[in-house]
């Protein structure tokens, strides 16, 4: 941690900032600049450091505190260098073959949901993803079926030999959820939603954390870090989309977090073109450059009609769409060292 | 609603979208230009229009559709012309005096809260805040005393004859939380927190939702609303930052959002100016100018020691700061018509 | 053009607004929905509208007012439904083979360029980039060698083969850097400046337009419309990063942009993964998407020292990085039906 | 300036980064911490830092280079404690009193312009705006009538004693443009055209650096920078709103700008409501609140029937509500101490 003084600091309050920080146990080492004068502290530990640098950045005579290390542990590839792989009932994340989740936005019908899932798994898809719970902008859009929606999810995914994904918003529902998912996702919207996050750090079923649409890299590795110190160890990452001024695309789906990701933590990263896009004809491309970025895992919305869909339809891609899809992504995949 | 047409759509597809429309029961309006063609929908009732929007934009020869009515009803001026006087317990938030909020981020001990309290309501302070349940960015900071704070709070606050603010992140802490605030405050990061939003439209607590660091105006209102279809009509708005590229201040305050919501909404709005901007320096200035731009409330961070805080000591202010800064506010107020 | 009436105009004022229409001299088509008036115009064109539309909003009885065409006409697929191929001295751009534009990030020496130029041209680029004038954000850091810069980049490709892009930044440099180059390249802060768009517009070396990093993509597209208006025909754009609230990438590259401007436009894109994300280890990693996403082009800073460079070393990829990468990309263009 | 090497940063590493810096002659001092090596260097001059940064940034055992000091020097507040007042003929800007600047958007006709100048005038403005030259995002739009709207603003300013504040784009028009301005503005989509910079440097006119729409702070005192070190000292800045997320208002007005400059900077700050909002309901009030937060002037658009406005009617005050809104500053501005 490096404490940047203000110019204007007097030798007293130098002197004063380092007396603070060797009061509470750490070394300092001031550097006398011509226009600055900079105090490095030594030693200082992760789980107190937030406090410190609040605490001197509170003082009028200094200009600001920067933390070298990265605000995150369990979360970063320095505590375990090797990439994580996950395992979920037998289907790999992580690992050389890129994970194909797809599915329904959301679970309507039985019906629905069946031949969405059926065109995914004859398409290579191994988990299954659709909305129970359905986090809606407006009060007045579809909300979810449910409990309903995920006995259907969990009665075809085994039908199919699938596994299932879907997002749970309340942690009152962690507990119902796991009875049915194989992976809980945390859906942009919640994810700094911290009693959630504990929540599902402290079960064991996988965990997916999408990245929020205004989240830094750096914040969203801390919300994983939040699930990761709950104990839950399978935690993946997924990058649907930041806001920004654009408004053509839905989001600006940011697929450099990919290796950015790749080079602070050691967690898997999934793109979810979908969400990140808006448009059918833009996801096509995007899951193309999705695969040849490095990502782990995709998780695509599939609508066997998707001007019937009661969300999202117009980023759904339709089951030959999908099909037609995975069979091009195949050598882009094979391109970077990856099978699909 | 309109419906704008694919450049490329055929006769047929146009006929197409008005059949779906009128098959929806709705009027239909076509307008044939020379470049496009563009359908106009009438009489969709807003609890149907994002399905019926979603589902016309998937489909290929629809080039976009556009809602021409805010996505929201309760929260409009349209629907209530009057702006909305809050009475918490006497106190009054939307009417001509400015209500001030402040205290310390924190609620740290009993007698640091008395003390920035006891100075929060000498400056003229009427309700008083302070954080039980903390949403902390990395898991290693503080989180807040839980119970034990929100009960010096009250304590305190009953002494004093203030009301309390507080915020409540988790739905299953609702309850709870209401046997001790006077006004739930919904954080940036649960703003669009769905279960929380319908947990506290459940109850009779009046209710501040702050704006989503990422959210435009209109989900802002969006999210008010999934409160007041609860059935709780005490619903304000607390303006405090929104993220942009800007590094220097901690958010960027968006006090255009005050008149802006004064047009679209009848709901009280408040200012934050600490969260706003992160620095002391900076949260004085922005005070008078939000009291300037009409702001109904000022929500204040105040410490006896910033420097002692155990989060945020930066942007506090501490009891003297305070007082001085709402002297200086009474002119501003005076001048806009208001009191303090 | 659809005028949205307030929701209190009067009967008197929804005549008024179409009859301002007619009297411009274009169709009216009015739609009265329930909360809301809608007036359509039909036949206005596009050289009008803007003025038109500023006019409607003006008045106190106008909500909104909005544009149903592209605000771009030369640059539209619409207008050119063929792909343009802009052809350099026989270098293609735009066609089946995606073109490689690679070199320093600005000319230093004779040698350092000519290294980076061999080691470029051995692994496939046909386009050598280097900058004489640079734009740089602090007036202290270097702005370039110029005159001899442009002298330096005109001598090593005539020897290797190759063509010149380089940036002009000054409206007065244009004929002279006309002179050495063959492409023009309009940097990421200039994209609106329009004097500067008009005056390469006026001649007729090819040019590219880098995204600014604030533009929407219709701005982008507006911006290359300035230089079709002037009657240059070869106008490619390149996305370089639009700034987002991210900090550990320089810039957040926006690959969607590419399919985008794909159904918006007939203008070729390339991408600048360098400019995009700042660092070595993501640059190779964004250049395999780009590639998959469809770009016809790549412009990559190649150095053979990148610690020695007086610019951008840091995201500079060594002479070894950029063979190894082109060897990689080969197999993802095959994968998108592409050659290198 | 502060090297924090990576964690896998080897010693001779480290000692290479330190022989660096010192063979470039500069004070070194390491800090050796549990997980990171940080290494200052001490008494770089401004001008060589950019450079020497970058080069370290660019080996790849240094994880990042940040400095300490501001990157800007004359336009710093350190260099000149003092706030900077400009005099133009005898127009101050920066003193006690706040600056009014008013007038059309752009000048029509000398009736149009006369008559709004008239208007303001009689309201308090002493500086009349009006563009000559405007930067239209729409190659379609009015572009200005140029010299013709330069000479009618001089005669108009002439006869009613104000002093004239018009842009200027193009380096070329320079000169041409100080024959008739007293102030010259660099507009927003202009703040990093270096040339530009470079010329109204080299000139005795009072300048106007709008913030870009995109830009940080601190690449705005670096855009002023450039202009005092060509030698002008009459600079002064201007917010009229950065480009966030939100749509309702068509920039989103940065006011903690002017405390934030006023902490970092001498130079006057001047605060474009007009831009800033885009619609006259919110330019009223975020007046107010610019005079609250400390602006030295306020630069408006004022038309005398803004239906009739060529551009930008929709954010122009008509001619009364620029006299009532000067009224209604008054107390304001005697509330923080200044005058109108």
């Amino acid at each position: 941690m490096i404490v940047v003084m203000a110019a204007h600091a007097t030798q007293q309050q130098i002197e004063d900032v380092q007396k603070r920080i060797q009061d509470w146990g750490y070394g300092v080492h001031p550097i006398f600049g011509a226009e600055r004068t900079v105090v490095g502290a030594v030693g200082v530990p992760e789980a107190d450091k937030a406090r410190y640098m609040e605490s001197l950045e509170a003082l009028p005579y200094v200009e600001q505190v920067i933390g070298i290390l990265r605000p995150y542990k369990f979360a970063s590839r320095e505590f375990h260098p090797e990439g994580t792989v996950i395992d979920v009932k037998g289907v790999k994340i992580g690992g050389n073959q890129i994970c194909l989740m797809a599915g329904p936005c959301t679970v309507e019908t039985y019906e629905q949901t069946l031949e969405s899932a059926k065109a995914c798994k004859a398409a290579g898809a191994t988990i299954l993803r659709g909305g129970a719970y359905k986090p809606s902008t407006s009060p007045y859009s579809f909300q979810g079926h449910g409990v309903a929606a995920l006995e259907i999810l969990k009665d075809i995914a085994d039908k199919l030999d699938m596994r299932v994904i879907t997002e749970v918003m309340d942690p009152r529902n962690v507990e119902l959820v796991c009875k049915y998912a194989d992976i809980l996702q945390i859906g942009t919207r919640n994810m700094q939603n911290y009693d959630l996050l504990r929540e599902v750090g402290r079960c064991r079923t996988a965990v997916m954390v999408k990245r929020g649409m205004w989240a830094k890299i750096e914040e969203w590795l801390q919300a994983a870090e939040y699930v990761l110190l709950g104990g839950n160890k399978d935690v993946m990452l997924c990058e649907r989309g930041i806001r920004t001024f654009e408004t053509y695309t839905r989001n600006t789906l940011d697929l450099s977090a990919v290796p950015a990701i790749k080079e602070l933590s050691h967690l898997p990263v999934v793109i979810d073109p979908s969400q990140g896009t808006g448009k059918r004809s833009l996801v096509i491309a995007m899951t193309k450059a999705a695969v040849a970025v490095g990502a782990d895992g995709l998780l695509i919305e599939v609508h066997p009609h998707p001007d019937q869909a009661l969300k999202d339809g117009a980023q759904s891609l339709t089951c030959e769409n999908f099909a037609d899809l995975v069979n091009d992504l195949k050598p882009i995949a094979a391109a970077v060292g990856r099978t699909l």
